[in-house]
């Protein structure tokens, strides 16, 4: 039984249901920013991220900032791009849009690379844009919160070093990490950002953010020094060494209580084999498009292939809008989200199924979900293929 | 008696102790960001801030964003001022010298006005420094955390008003809110900046804003936009405007447990008078002030009014360092803080005496605290004068 007071089940694309433990971490009694049992909180979990991104290099450079996960894109087009840089944004939704004002915000020329909605650039069509200019970066989004749709990083990463070897392979994680697979390593990833209130399980209020060796190298060889000041990696990347080294270092107050819960999700995911988990999430994932189709819905994202495992999301039947089903699931004890991207964002519906939901098998969460989107459809006339 | 597990007394400048009620807002469980009940939350949250900042202009404007209280300077250099601008940074310890490199960082000229350790800049000297030039922007740290200064505002506000109206007053207040009076109509301040965790009383993770009607008209018309992405306001302002009128909105997902708990926070500050609230502040740091004259120890602010009330920098006798006698402190059951101030960092402690370390009855961590500071001081061989 959970310690939680009764409460619907949240399954939006994030925040997410956290698991008792956690949140019994929010509540910790205050310690000092710069005291050593802190401290060594604050350097496990930087370490623990390692492993979470599966990387054994040991120039690549966790950072955890207290802010939204947006600050990691002022983190990369603060640190990594200069004023006058091009930097190739690979869209499927809304959040390259977003991510483009922000390199935008920064004097960085950020073109974009749109796919149809529920698709994704092809890689043919992303080698030819990469032959056309030196980009400093290039983003992708691993799954795009507002549509569902996951990019593939790997082909993407061999294709980068092949073609623009020395730009920088920016992954957006921020509705993927700690539930689709990233091989940091592996893949030769520069930067993957995240947030801390999705797959990972962690109350919002954490920037969370692995560098390679070859983005910090390209940090520090800027010519000019980074344009923000709370997101500059000269202020933070010290800090966060002398954290994992387990020595008190101070620039702006992290947040004792979040790091601490940020611990225990860690401790949680990494003690049971990640290939597990992703592989749990993969499952869950194929059983709510299952219930979907046969629902005779469809989906955002057109092939399984570049469908999210953490989220689905769902066109309405019938013309209905978000508005006349949402509160209905709500009384049924399930949230859902509505939708987000502009163009079409009141003819769908989105449906998060990442971190204890799918990996606690004592939560029903999922399954009720399920059922309630059935019933309440029905409830307003839908008829279901039989 | 406490919930919270036994554990030394948190008497630094911040984070400070918090209250039972506090940390179990922290451990809520998951809402969504854009559900109506966390909505009105947030816009509770927005309209108390008002209260505590004694404003009931309608055009202040309060912002509550993910953060550090570091992220507040951004806010103001990136929105307030414009590269090329000039800034009047009045110095009183480490955090003036920090503020002025957030200006920096984003374009902007600051000069600053620089007191002798434990002083802060006078009326005349800052009047002859406004006439010199036009500042867009006179900063104030009005209790430096580095040194325990307390800066006057009204009289400052008078003056800047006198001299240079157009002039935006802002006020580092995150070592102050909460503890010190702030009338942010009747000074006429444009913005106050601060953080959860010190007077306030909530955990860290929030960069906290009240800004006036000539902040946000002066933010509105500038002639480029906002030169950050996650501290623009051109970003944050609808949502914080539609959060106040309970209406969903998004831009970056916020923390819903730190908003409950900050939430939580106000409500216990705003049930008694805020005039009791900064009295008893004052009372105890008087006490605290006493103790440290009676054990013959000096403290950094050199005379009484520019001393603040929610900590007290003391000088250590005898060439003590702070390693030397902080250890035996925790061994007693409270922790204090080493120096801060770069140029004398190892010869002072700051000992912080905020919140409900002061404001809760049943506690009695300051009294301790003096105490083991005595006791300390004794077995490492100081002899108090008698």
């Amino acid at each position: 039984m959970s310690n939680q007071a009764p409460h619907p089940a949240l399954l939006i694309p994030g925040p997410i249901e956290f698991d008792d433990a956690v949140l019994q971490s929010m509540s910790r009694y205050s310690e000092s920013h710069v005291g050593q049992p802190f401290v060594n909180t604050f350097g496990e979990t930087l370490s623990m991220l390692r492993k979470l991104f599966q990387t054994e290099n040991p120039v690549s450079q966790p950072f955890i900032i207290s802010g939204s996960g947006t600050l990691g894109w002022d983190q990369v087009a603060a640190n990594l791009t200069e004023p006058g840089d091009d930097a190739l944004v690979l869209h499927t939704g809304y959040f390259a849009d977003s991510f483009a004002d922000c390199f935008e915000t920064y004097g960085v020329k950020a073109t974009q690379l749109k796919a149809p909605i529920g698709d994704r650039p092809q890689l043919d069509e992303i080698e030819k844009a990469l032959k056309e200019k030196k980009y400093k970066v290039i983003t992708v989004t691993h799954t795009d919160t507002s549509t569902g749709v996951l990019s593939e990083i790997e082909p993407l990463s061999k294709l980068v070093r092949k073609v623009s070897p020395e730009t920088l392979l920016i992954v957006d994680g921020v509705c993927s990490v700690g539930g689709e697979e990233i091989r940091f390593d592996d893949w030769d990833i520069d930067v993957v950002l995240t947030a801390s209130q999705k797959a990972i399980g962690c109350p919002a209020g954490l920037s969370i953010i692995m560098a390679s060796g070859r983005a910090i190298e390209a940090f520090k060889s800027r010519k000019t020094r980074p344009n923000s000041y709370f997101a500059s990696w000269q202020n933070w990347l010290p800090i966060m060494q002398n954290y994992e080294a387990k020595k008190p270092s101070y620039f702006a107050t992290p947040s004792p209580q979040l790091i601490h819960a940020l611990h225990t999700a860690l401790t949680q995911i990494l003690s049971k084999p990640l290939s597990e988990r992703f592989a749990r999430h993969k499952e869950v994932s194929d059983k709510v498009k299952k219930a979907v189709a046969d629902l005779g819905l469809k989906q955002l994202a057109t092939k399984r292939e570049n469908q999210a495992n953490c989220m689905t999301a769902i066109y309405l039947p019938n013309d209905l809008k978000p508005p006349e089903i949402l509160p209905n699931l709500l009384k049924k004890g399930v949230i859902l989200a509505g939708g987000l991207h502009k163009e079409i964002a009141t003819k769908y519906i989105r449906f998060g199924h990442m971190g204890v939901s799918v990996t606690d098998n004592k939560k029903d969460d999922i399954d009720r979900a399920i059922q309630a989107l059935k019933d309440g459809l029905a409830e307003v006339g839908y008829k279901a293929p039989s």
